[in-house]
């Protein structure tokens, strides 16, 4: 890896594929998560979307808006590039004016570390909800997107469609809004 | 007071002169207050909003929009009803998906007790930063409403204008979003 | 009711039964809910404590800490004094901090409004998690106290033990620690 | 550098010196900052711990406790490592039982990006306030420990002995308790 490439790199934010392989190897990568909801008028959380794709781990599973933050990018920069990239430019996602996650979620390459479970890397994830008002529809690589109530996020079928923790994930962020049946 | 008093008062959640006051020298009242934002796209708190009223201490002071719970309201319901009194009908507030207040205020007739002081009771109130929207026209009692952004809500003038603690709320509320100066 | 008992009442905070039925049908009344929990060194829940007593509802259930708020008390001396009361003079228990509840539990007569029920009253309690570090010997109208793992927990056998929501707000505050199963 | 460099790196969660620098070029760093709190029997914050010390700047300025999450390492286990070793084997420090930061930091290369600067990389930074129970001496690169009140921590004098946004960490930590003047 040259000189040359690190500047490159920097300047997108992107890294090649040899040094990301080394920094994943190294040191923890930030994420971020993104629970998208439907609110009431009142700000209720009444619906959670969950994404269908191929996971870290290799399965198609239900799965919440996730993704790195890069170099020189501010965490709600990160958090709203993603939410587009997966929900679609009409979704208008609504980024909390409060920065603190709602939960830190660990994800490890050993999945008896914390319960979170990612075979790439060791990322250290700044978890959201972020109520979106617009219409969504997945890009990229997602199959589709789904909402589901909370009785239904915290159910058999929906638990048994995720895999790494992300069925967790929904509950911590449905006990965060006051929602976990 | 009679029996007959109490049911009236109980069905639409307000009480008497005489039951109010036996209320507030009994026990502490349930209260929200809320701190009005202006929001860029990513939730970046830009403006706090706050009206210029007369305050329980009497003074004309700069004040967040607050007041009581009532018997049977939900307290999401009791912070759109005030932001709705307080900011017009087309203020549009978000109230945020997490019930969880950024602080609670400890309002005593003691202005020592905690620094947040109200002559007429003991009050606890539920504190929110609530992202408006629409356009607001303070209705009521307020005599206006003015935006200021992060460095004039914290500044000595606005600092001067503010009685009985709330402009440490204010400081509170800032801090909370990350936009303390 | 005197306007003598009123001031008599005021310098303890405490109430007549008649003067407590009044309030009670009026407004809501200010709770603290506080969550016993041993930690390990690292901050990590590892079982969270349950009283056995008599609960609002009439039942024998498993319940958290919980009471009033008086006048002039702050949220603290309150969570403090509650604590003291049902886990006995030496269980040492911590009170966070940051004074922000982890949620607001709304406790109606109808169990309905909110799935948290009280037939006494509309209340609206601050929950807490507050680690004890010292010995626990339930005191006063308990008929024990007995510690649980996360998962023990959230299982049915503890569920089926508790009554107007208590399991929930178990659930919750598993989740505020990043503990729920 | 080699693969069996990054091989042995990986086991300790080290890294040397040129991996370091490209790691630093291309992704943000995750960090924790813990504010060394003294607490009154109440849990109220009655004083802020310091460290002098030459920070990422150069300068000797006050500053909290901070430092880098290691690859495979819980966010817990290096926050009570770095209290640890800036604070002494004997300070006793209470992690919070909630995983949650009370804000998330983000230094930048470039002082304007956020107010918060490090010359040395990107950091996102988890920042707890941390109550301590014991006896502090500060260790390894520190110059000395001195706890100050909130009046003091965010006086003029404190304000101008730390660089790089600490003392708005301060302000945000003291808010975060409910004891910013």
């Amino acid at each position: 890896m040259s000189e040359i490439d690190i500047e490159t790199e920097t300047s997108t934010g992107w890294l090649a594929d040899d040094a990301l392989a080394m920094v994943r190897a190294n040191v923890p990568i930030v994420y971020v998560d993104a629970v998208p909801v439907r609110v009431d008028s009142l700000g209720n959380v009444i619906e959670v979307g969950m994404l269908l794709r191929v996971a870290a781990d290799g399965t198609i599973s239900r799965m919440v808006v996730t993704g790195r933050v890069l170099f020189n990018e501010r965490v709600r920069e990160a958090l709203m590039r993603h939410c587009e990239k997966d929900l679609g430019p009409l979704a208008f996602p609504r980024v909390p004016a409060n920065p603190t996650p709602f939960t830190v979620v660990e994800y490890f390459p050993d999945p008896d570390r914390s319960g979170f479970y990612d075979p790439r890397h060791h990322a250290v994830s700044l978890a959201y909800v972020v109520p979106v008002e617009g219409e969504c529809e997945p890009t990229q690589e997602a199959l589709d997107l789904r909402w589901f109530s909370p009785e239904e996020a915290v159910g058999q079928e929906v638990r048994e469609s995720m895999t790494s923790g992300h069925d967790r994930l929904i509950r911590l962020a449905l006990a965060h809004v006051g929602k976990l049946p």
